[in-house]
């Protein structure tokens, strides 16, 4: 089949790789029909990251299962399913807790230790699923073409903006900053939106990004940054800054900004995977009782309340979709992220 | 009067200063009844933070009002008051949201910026509060003697262990580790324990420090600390840790049990001024998501809640005192703390 792989800097090709096969019973094989490029995809593509070597890449897809293990007893073939970023079996305690990125059996996509075999990403024609009554949600029928960009969000963004509102403590009435116009930034407001917030502010320069913030509940645009920025949000917000600030960015400077437009006693929720080669400054966070709590978002659990709302249309955050291209393309999909000419691109086999 | 400074490392002294005064209108002079030595107070004593000149020192301490200026309504000459660990009016916007740590319009025991004049600290025997109607509750009645160590809780410790708790978010049923067994991590026991812990395990190497820690409500001790430490919380806790971890020390060791000890998802509590010279380490709490909380207490925000409780022995944190002395020998109060031969001393003028 086809996969892609990456083998360094801005280097990323389609390649012929094996199959995947059923190995280990809970597994499964499920054909992609849409996959994406993630914005921690272009951490190894800018070259951030180091690739040490040529590797398998991506991990966001949904798809319709093909074939299952013979232990395999919620998902059966034909299931069109979403999948989580990651691998996990839904039953350990920790994916109890609600935290299945640190499952006890679980893994990550392009691995494959501790999961009977290669666990095989999405930007490709099929993907085996190791713990497929874990990781795998199907939907209620087939959904429609229209459908599917919504559907892929909750395997990541969506749910990680989700998770980014959830760990700032987003309720009724809160008052939100979302730092980052990417696709979680984008979905992080339409969470902030739908737990209750009575005002959230997108933090973002480019004029599209700023408009579909808008449209996802945003009330507020700020472009400045740094200093100015910080500024502007307490201007805001009575002089001190806001109740939750979703850090949907990953870099020193983002979290910088994050920590300081949060009020006193508030509480920074991040997602950004951490990338800046900063830690987080406990002094300054110490003296304002500024909380922090996020993560690597464990969206798998968030699926089945959000996917009701997005097979209604409640929200809409397949909207962050402003690119689609055929899996032959994913070389130009990262370039036009990279290049901020899209904000996500959507892939199809 | 005699009032406390600080000279440089481990040199204490009684020194005669002027008479506090009335200045703003809505201040208050207080007769000291009673204070303490913080451990906070043995940064510079034992020359962690420098003490670059005389200055005075002290913040915790309950006592009778003397006078009241002309603009104080609430407080009235006679109370039995108990003040917190700095000055608050409890009318500003943070004050409102809980955090009256960053009072805007506040200040520190000590220091006299914005607060029209200088502010005693507590390690005399008179002192001037600038906002008596914001930083001062008055206790029903006179208080027995044997009343007067829980009072003097609620100007720090007692509110601060409660900080801690409510900063981990304990909850009815929580799995709770306390790292630190200093009269702050003793009542960290007895606020995770009011607020229905399930399990509490008290971090100490100290025979009667461990002795009161279960009679607050600990239901298991820990002596190991670095990997045995977290090795031993672990396994208490289903190999993953607990809920929720309450850091009452401040050094980068302290911290690092703490983090290590909390499960995926679950939240570190952290009260303990940091003075390890360490931020926290992102990425590993991002990986498991691991959420940091908690700063300067605002036990201003507590007294109230917590009162009651002193004031009819349901809790009992005056318990914390193994010590008492009279002011003129504060210099030995902070050789026995220092040398831990007390938990924490308290000081009768």
């Amino acid at each position: 089949m086809l996969a892609t792989m990456i083998y360094g800097e801005r280097d990323i090709r389609l390649d012929e790789v094996p199959d995947p096969k059923l190995s280990t019973g809970g597994d499964a094989i499920v054909r992609v029909v849409a996959a994406c490029v993630c914005g921690s995809d272009l951490w190894p593509y800018r070259g951030v990251v180091p690739t040490e070597h040529p590797r398998r890449i991506g991990h966001e897809f949904v798809g319709i299962v093909d074939s299952v293990g013979r232990e395999v007893t919620k998902i059966k073939v034909g299931d069109f399913v979403i999948a989580p970023f990651y691998d996990c079996d839904m039953t350990c305690v920790n994916c109890r807790n609600g935290v299945s990125t640190s499952c006890l059996h679980g893994g990550w996509w392009g691995a494959d230790d501790r999961i009977g075999g290669f666990a095989d990403g999405g930007q490709g024609e099929w993907v085996r699923v190791p713990h497929a009554d874990g990781s795998l949600v199907a939907v209620p029928g087939q959904p429609t073409d229209e459908q599917v960009p919504g559907l892929l969000t909750l395997a990541d963004v969506m749910g990680t903006g989700h998770h980014a509102a959830l760990s700032a403590g987003v309720t009724s009435g809160s008052t939100v900053v979302v730092v980052g116009d990417g696709a979680v930034g984008l979905c992080a407001v339409i969470a902030a939106k739908r737990l209750g917030a009575s005002r959230i502010v997108a933090m973002s320069r480019h004029a599209d990004r700023q408009a579909l913030a808008r449209e996802f509940g945003a009330t507020d645009v700020v472009a400045e940054r740094g200093d100015d920025g910080v500024d502007a949000i307490r201007e805001l917000f009575g002089g001190i800054g806001a109740d939750c600030v979703l850090e949907c960015v990953g870099t020193k400077e983002s979290m910088d900004q994050a920590i300081r437009s949060t009020r006193p006693g508030g509480t920074v929720g991040y997602v950004g995977v951490p990338n800046g080669g900063s830690e987080l400054p406990i002094r300054s966070l110490f003296n304002r009782n500024v909380g922090v709590n996020g993560g690597v978002a464990p969206v798998r659990n968030y699926v089945e309340e959000l996917l009701p709302e997005v097979l209604s249309g409640t929200i809409r955050p397949g909207l962050v979709f402003d690119l689609q291209l055929p899996l032959a393309e994913v070389a130009e999909a990262y370039a036009a992220m990279d290049e901020r000419r899209a904000t996500k691109v959507l892939l199809r086999p």
